[in-house]
C-alpha cells in the first residue's frame, strides 16, 4: 500500500510543466498520478509509464496536490476547483502572485477570476519560508522576479540601498521562458544570432511582482527599472543588477553580507570575489548563482543567474511543495 | 519616363520572398511596384520606400512580371490570373515543378488547380538555360533539388553513374527552409542543440521533383534515396551525395569533369581537390559550391552547398527573370 | 573502513574526462581518489571536494583502477606504467583500439609505444560483453565507431548486408568531440552557423577502427565510406547509415531484427517505426537511440545517435569498468 | 594609368582586418595593393586576386595609406614606420586612442611605444568629424566605445545628464570581438548556450577610452559603470545604457533630441518610439541603430547596437580614410 503523496500536473507538456514532472518522477515521496496536456495528449511522458491526458480526463479528486503550469486565468479557475475538493495547489502561473485584485487588473488587464483567494503566500522559500508551511495554495514566482529578488534580498533586508537611486535590472532570458507555443518571436530564424530587448523600462508584467516583493521587505527604495532581453539560448536567465548604496555601507562589504545571508541556503551559491556568474553555472541545475562586483564605494553590480525552468520555476514549485507537506525542503532537489 | 521592367512580388514577407525583394531592389532594370504580405501589411520594406500591402490591393495589371512566393495551390491560382492579363510569372512554389497533373496528385495529394498550364520550364539555368528564354511562366526549383541536381549534373550528363546502384543524398537544411510561419518544429527551443531527420528515404515531396529532373537528363540511374535533416542554423543547405560510378569512369576523373562542365558558370564553384564545401562558402551569397572526394575508384562522394534562400530560391528566380526578359543572366547577382 | 574501489582519472579536465568524473562521483562503489589536469591543476572539481592535480602528483599506486582520457601515445605510456604496478586501466584514447602495431602505424603514423600490450579487449559491451570480464586493460571505442557499430550490429550479426555494396556512413558530431584544447576549427565564430565535412571518404582515423570491428563480426561486407561533419552544437553525434541488403532479407524485416537484438539492452533504444532518432533523444543521457527507415526492399536507412561524451565515451568506460570489477554493468548509468 | 589611392592592410586575416579588406575591395577610389597575415600567408583573399603575404614582404613604401589591424604595441611600431616614409595610417588597434602616455600606461600596463605621436584624432566622425580631415594618422575607436558614445552623444552635447548619477552601460558582444586567435574563452563549447560577464564594473580597458571621450564633450557627468558580456553569437554588439537626467530635461524629450542630432547621419538610425533596437537591425551592415525608452521623467534607457566588425571597427576606419583623403565620407559604405 503506497503512502506516497499523490500529485497531478496540469499543463505538463509546457517547458515549466515538463520540469515539474521531471523532478517529481525522482521524488521519493511522490506518486505522479497524472500529467495533462491538451496539445500532446496520448504522447508518452519520458522517464515514466504515463502518457499525457487531456485535462478533463484527469481525476482531480484522486490527487493530494496539483501543480498548475497553465496560462493565467485558466490557472486560477483550476486552482479554485481543486481547493473546493480539498486538493492542495502549487500554482506556477501569474494568477496568485499579486496580492490584490486591483494590482492584477493593473498588470494583467482583466478582473481577477477568484479574488476571494487573494492574497496567497509567495513561493520563494529563501525569502518567505516561514509563510509556506501548512498552506493550501502557493503562488510560485516568475523567473525574472526570482532571479532579481535573490540578487537583491541581502541588500533589502539590511536596508542599505540608497532611497533615492533607481534599482536597475538588465535581464536576459533563454527562449524557453517565452513558452512552448510557437510564436513569431520564438521562431528559430528570428532568435538565432539576435539579441532583443522587450517590454523595457517599466512595462513588463513582472515589474509589478518584483516591486511588491521588494516593498514587502523594504519600503524605502528607489524606482525599479527593468529591461528584459530575449537571448539566443534555450534556457538560463541572468539578472544584471546595478544599485546605489547608502553612504554607511560600502560595496566592499557586500560580499560578506551575501555570504552570511545565504550561508545555509543549499540552492544559492555566492561565488568567490572575482568570479563572475554565468549561465553555465546553473543551467540544468536547481541552483541560483550570484556574483558581486564592488564598482566604487557607493555602486555595486550584482549578477544573479538561474535556470528559468528550474530555480526560476519547477524547483521553487517543489521546494514549496516540500514545505507544504512538511517534507525536508530540498528533497529531490540536491 | 521609366523604361524599367515593373515587377511585383506576392508573398514578399516570407523568407524566400524577402530575398527576391532584396535582390530586385538592387537590380538596375527593375522597378519594384508592389510587394504583398497579408500578415505584415503596412510594415515598411527594408531598403525601400514601400510597405507591404495585402495581396488584394496589389495592382496586378500594372506589372510586367510577378514573382510568386506563395503557398502551393494559392500560387497556381495567382499565376493563372496573372497570365490571363498578360503578366509574366516567376513561380517559387511547388505548383509548376512537376510536369504532369498525375505526378502533382501523387506528391501533393490534391488535384492540380491549373493542369492546362503544365508542363512549365524548370528554372535551373545551369541545366535548362535553353528553355528559359521567351517564356511566360517559369517554375523555380526547390532548394533541395537545386543543390542536389547541381551536384549530380556533370555525372548525369556524362552518363557515368552505375545503373543499378542507388544515388544517396543525405541533406541538411537551415531552418528558414521550413518557412516563416511559426510551427512547433521551428521553435527555437526545439531546434537549438538538435539535429533531426525528417521525411526520410523516399517520402519527402522533393523526391518526385529530383527524380523527374534526373530522368530528363539521364534515364538509366538507380534509386534515389533522400533524407533531409533540420540543422540548427538559420540559412544554408548541404547535400551530401554518395554515388557509384560505371567501371569505365574512375572517381579520380570527376574533378576535371566537374571543372569542365561548370567552367563558365559564374554561380557554381568547383572547389580545388582536398578542400571541402561548407555552409560558410555560400551563406548570404548567390553561389553554389561543390567539392568532390574520390573514395575508391567506383565510389564518389560529392558535397554541394547553397544558401537555400538565395541560389536555392531567390537567385534562381532572378536568373530566370533575366533570361525571360533577355537581360544578361547574372544582372544583380554578381 | 571504505571498501570502495579506488579510482583515478588522468586527463580529467578534457570533455570526456569531465564526464567520466561526473559519472564516477555518482557511482556507489567508487571512491574517486584523484583527477589530473596539467592545464587546470588547482581548480576545484564541480560536485566534489577535490581539485585537479598535475598528473605527476597523482598517487598511481593508491588506485585500484585508472581511467585514461589522455592524448594518444601519452595514454599508452601511462597504461603501461599503471599495469606494471598492478593498477587496472580503462583507456579512452585511441592507443589500444587497433589490434596490431601495423594497423596503428598505418592510421596514427607512428610506432605503437607498447605493442606488447596488444590486442586489447574492445570496450563496446553490447557487442563484446563476453570479453570484458576479468580484464586488466580495456580500450574504450571512439564516438564515431560506437554510434556506427551499434547502428550496424544487428545486420552484421545476421549476415544480411549485401557483400558487394558499400556501407555509407554520413556522420555529424558536436564540437566537444574535437576536444577542449582551443583550435582554429573549434573557434565559436568559425563553427556558428556553419556545417563542415572533414576527413571525408576513407581518410578519418576511425575508419580503421570501424572496419576492424565490422570484420570481427562479419568479414563479407562491402567498402566502408565514412564522412564526418562538424555540427554547430556542443554535444551529440549522429551516424546516418545507408546500406544495401541481401535479396533474402527485406528492409521491412529490420525493425523486428533490431528490436530483438537490443531487447535486453537498457542503453540502446530502438525507436518505433515512423519515429526518427534526433540528438535530443540522447544528449546528456547514457543512451544510444536508433531509428530505421525501410526505403525500398533492398535499401535500409539507419539513424543512430549518442551523446559523444556519454555513450560515445564516458558511459562505455564505466560499463567496461563495471564489467571488469564484476559489478552490475549499468551501475551509475540508469 | 591608375589614379586610385593605393592601400595596404596589415593584420588582414583577423576579423576586423577581413572587414576592412571586404569594404576596400568595393571602394571605387582604392586599389588594394597588399594584405598581410603571418598566420594565413599564401591563402587567397576572397573576392580578390590577392593572397595574404607575411608582413615583412609588404611593400610599405608603395602605399599611400595603410590600415593597421594589428595587436596593440605592434600597431604603434608599424604606424611609426609608415609615417616615417610618408604613408598615412588608419590604426584600428588601441595604441592611439588614449591621449597621453600616462593613460596608456594606466590601462595597458606598459610604456607607450611612440609617445611622440600622441595625441591622435579619434576616428568617430559622427562626433569628431571636424578633426579628421587632412590628418596623417587616425585612431579608430573600439567597438564598445563607439556603440556607447553614439548612444550617449546627444545627451552629452546637450548637457542634460545629471552630474551626480552614474552612467550605467550593460554591454553584450558577439564572439568575433574577442579576435580570431583561438582561446579557451572563445571555444565553441564554452560559449554555446552561455552568457558571461567579464571585466565588470570599471576594469575593462575600454572604460578609459569611453571616459576620455565623454569628458572631451562634457566634463560634468557621473561615474561610468561598464560591464561587458560575451554573447553566443558571431557578430553584433549591444550597449544597454541607463542614465539619469537633469530636472530640466525630461526623458520624453530624448526622442526628438536624438532625431535632431542624427538627422543627417546616414549611418545612425534613431528608431521610432516603441521600437527596440536589436542585433538584427545592424549585423552585416555599416549602421548603428538606437532606440530610446523614457522610463520615468528623470530616467532614460537607451539601446545602441552596431556590428562590432563594421560600424564598431572597419566602417569607422573607412569613414576616417574617406575624410583623410577628402573623398565623400560614405563612399563604399551605403
Amino acid at each position: 500500500m503506497s503512502t506516497k503523496i499523490r500529485a497531478g500536473v496540469y499543463g505538463a507538456s509546457g517547458y515549466a510543466g515538463q520540469n515539474v514532472v521531471e523532478i517529481l518522477l525522482g521524488h521519493p515521496d511522490v506518486e505522479l498520478i497524472f500529467a495533462t496536456s491538451n496539445t500532446y495528449s496520448g504522447t508518452p511522458i519520458p522517464g515514466s509509464n504515463l502518457a499525457y491526458i487531456p485535462s478533463e480526463e484527469a481525476d482531480l479528486s484522486a490527487a493530494d496536490v496539483v501543480f498548475l503550469a497553465l496560462p493565467h486565468r485558466a490557472s486560477a479557475q483550476m486552482a479554485a476547483r481543486a481547493l473546493a475538493v480539498g486538493v492542495k495547489v502549487i500554482d506556477l502561473s501569474a494568477d496568485f502572485r499579486l496580492d490584490t485584485p486591483e494590482r492584477y487588473q493593473e498588470w494583467y488587464g482583466a478582473a481577477h477570476p477568484h479574488p476571494e483567494l487573494l492574497p496567497v503566500p509567495y513561493g520563494l522559500p529563501e525569502i518567505n519560508r516561514a509563510n509556506l508551511q501548512h498552506t493550501h495554495l502557493v503562488a510560485v514566482p516568475g523567473c525574472y522576479p526570482t532571479t532579481t529578488l535573490l540578487g537583491l534580498y541581502p541588500l533589502l533586508k539590511a536596508h542599505v540601498l540608497a532611497e533615492n537611486a533607481p534599482i536597475i535590472v538588465d535581464a536576459k532570458s533563454g527562449v524557453s521562458g517565452a513558452g512552448r507555443e510557437p510564436k513569431p518571436t520564438t521562431h528559430f530564424v528570428e532568435v538565432f544570432g539576435n539579441l532583443s530587448p522587450y517590454n523595457p523600462g517599466r512595462s513588463h508584467r513582472h515589474v509589478g511582482e518584483i516591486e511588491q516583493e521588494i516593498h514587502r521587505i523594504n519600503g524605502n527604495v528607489g524606482t525599479l527599472i527593468f529591461t528584459p532581453h530575449l537571448l539566443p539560448v534555450d534556457r538560463g536567465l541572468m539578472a544584471s543588477i546595478y544599485v546605489t548604496l547608502k553612504p554607511e555601507f560600502s560595496s566592499d562589504q557586500a560580499q560578506s553580507l551575501f555570504e552570511e545571508v545565504y550561508e545555509n541556503e543549499p540552492l544559492v551559491d555566492v561565488l568567490p570575489p572575482g568570479q563572475q556568474a554565468t549561465l553555465k553555472h546553473v543551467v540544468r541545475t536547481n541552483r541560483c548563482a550570484i556574483s558581486l562586483t564592488p564598482v566604487t564605494s557607493p555602486y555595486l553590480h550584482i549578477t544573479s543567474v538561474t535556470d528559468n525552468l528550474r530555480k526560476g520555476a519547477a524547483t521553487l514549485a517543489v521546494q514549496s511543495f516540500n514545505l507544504m507537506f512538511e517534507l525536508p525542503e530540498f528533497t529531490a532537489l540536491l
